[in-house]
């Protein structure tokens, strides 16, 4: 595979957060957040990191182009429950000429819950392999405008 | 509201059964099946009967139909659980030019766990109102093949 | 069915309001947020509005009560789109000693989207019917604190 | 990270299979299924395969332990699309004291449309890590009732 982003464990090292609420109904029988709810959580801080950087998923997809998801690596190190308070954190990196990664810090407080990594490639409407869009290159960069 | 079909609780009104067994990921903090996972419960019943009918969802999505849903109504009369294996009996009813109606029926066992209606439009790929196929009407006269 | 409540249509008749982002995960092939996606966001909004009157549903669940939803009713009268922020104006009324509804309005800017009533029962862990907490009269009587 | 299984692209690796057919509620508007909603096919694989086995997770779990998700990956290789009836060729393996692996290969005829692997711990109904059934060695071991 060709995931190969790590994701840090300080939140320091990333350069944008996004806050979600977990909902009931993403709870499960054990009590807690069912492991499956993470991965909308996730997809939810990228978008705001694309927006956040200028370049809404929307407009992403009316430019002729889809982030199509390759790989996905969840580490669950600790419950999310039901009306937490997370704080995504997410940077983008590995950006090559088709795909890039993003790494994902999920922490309640300061107490760490998750961290991720997702594998993207640019695909057209067809689903056929495209040129990423220039800008992600940037956003790898960590030039993002501030928080 | 047009909602005006009656979900019968006896399951010989209904000409048709489809049988899905509940997911762990579809329960919630109470220990039952969350309300919201029947709405996918329902639909997944609906184009079962389409596909017994000779015309799956993807042959009417490609002849240029979707079939939005307009409205939707559940009794969720008592709890489902993980595991449970759920007999969804099906009839479509009030057939008009352009709307139809379904009417479910969700039994574990002999035991009736929830009934629902859903209210459809026939719309073209753009979201515009369509005229209905019009095998759907012998659907509605229950003049469908045996199960 | 015992649903009453009919959910106005003018947001100055809801005494309390709250905002989601769609989620693109909540999206479907016909380019829309699934009709599915809704039931949690009114299950959310109805959260936002135990919040909001002091009383998280932690803390119900804290005293030994779930809030049951015994109905559901949608009505779908324009499609949510992926990226959408959408106002879901919330009004608890009919309440009785045992159920109480939830009336819904959800609107992006100025243009209705859907409305909805939920019914719900007060149940103890166990799932037996329980007395309704009093200070739920009041939240029906629209004694909210300011906004 | 502890997860080490990799996952094979020969079905005949794998000693247990399950079918599901996709749902219309789990596509996306890339006119695919959703990549989250692959983790849900993968539990319901799970579950499926220790049924097979004579420990159905309602059994498990009655017996005071569950199965928490330490960690998950999942490889998409082409996109699941709506209505594929998807075989989910299942494994367990690298069964510890307290963990254990599962690998997954999900194929539409022939073709392979996902690998994934999930690592799991053994809980007690606080979430205290508990020792595993001795029974999961077994099953680990391929010693499987014929399918």
């Amino acid at each position: 595979m060709r995931l190969s982003l790590t994701p840090s464990t300080d939140a320091s090292d990333y350069g944008f957060v996004h806050r979600i609420r977990t909902r009931f109904a993403e709870t499960d029988a054990m009590g807690i957040i069912h492991h499956g709810a993470v991965v909308p959580y996730l997809e939810e801080a990228r978008a705001a990191l694309l927006r956040h950087a200028g370049h809404s998923y929307n407009s992403v997809r009316a430019a002729g182009v889809d982030f199509a998801v390759l790989e996905l690596s969840v580490h669950y190190r600790r419950p999310l429950r039901f009306d937490d308070l997370v704080d995504i954190s997410v940077r983008v990196g590995h950006v090559t000429r088709a795909t890039f990664q993003v790494a994902y810090l999920l922490q309640v407080g300061d107490e760490i819950r998750c961290t991720a990594v997702t594998v993207h490639g640019a695909v057209d409407p067809r689903g056929k392999a495209a040129r990423l869009p220039a800008w992600l290159a940037e956003v790898g960069n960590g030039s993002l405008p501030p928080d």
